[in-house]
């Protein structure tokens, strides 16, 4: 994994949060970091709950017969859903932007095996803090915290 | 939580199965089983891995602030795709149509709160039976498992 490889989920979040959605992006990349697909939240945009960054760039990867050797690239410690998908798959390797604004499952994945990497990156901290400050309910909305 | 529910995901299934796809429905249902979504894998019909029946129900209920009173009802035991899912939004409870040809994350969610309730229905096991026998190359794909 080479820490440069978050550079396209951070530009996914951007345009994520330009387009008034929730600035989370992801990118499934081969083991050169050859990326095979992309995407970010798009809860907003599409009104569609099940767009995750992460599951955006695996639906954008295409129907696959073999994942171990792709790493999901992720601006965001992956939640339960999308941690789940990375397990059920098979996915080798997980790179995460930062776990500090949200912890999701990447512990878990790192007991079954996954390889896991965080790298509290300053963009994606700097993002997701103003964002959860200035939208605590859309938040709340995507990780299921009822009111 | 009434085994009656479990009709809506095997219409689900068999329109899946009707239409070349993989056999697995499911409904989202509220508290007096009124159905808020439903939906069946959709992999070979919208060359999409990431719509599994679980997913595929979850988002024809459409954005929801609260999921505590609703049950996930599906034809086979949740992969951990789907399972994550139903831990990370909070669903309350879990109706599963067979675990007999796929065992997948209902013990985990069992231990995390949700109630599960396994029915073993005839109608789930012998469907999925007979297509696993006749398409494991596909049922391995949407499950990741690799050759």
């Amino acid at each position: 994994m080479d820490p440069s490889w978050l550079d396209v989920a951070v530009e996914q979040a951007r345009a994520g949060l330009t387009s008034g959605g929730i600035p989370i992006g992801a990118a499934l990349v081969g083991p050169d970091g050859e990326v095979l697909g992309r995407g970010h939240n798009r809860r907003v945009q599409d009104g569609d709950p099940t767009v995750h960054g992460e599951t955006a760039a695996f639906r954008d990867a295409g129907r696959r017969r073999d994942y171990r050797s792709t790493t999901m690239v992720t601006t965001l410690s992956p939640c339960w859903y999308c941690s789940g998908l990375i397990r059920q798959f098979g996915i080798g390797a997980v790179l995460v932007g930062e776990a500090r604004t949200f912890h999701g499952g990447h512990d878990w994945l790192a007991e079954h095996g996954v390889r896991v990497q965080v790298l509290d990156d300053a963009r994606c901290v700097d993002m997701m803090t103003a964002f959860v400050a200035e939208r605590p309910d859309l938040w709340n909305e995507d990780i299921g915290v009822a009111e």
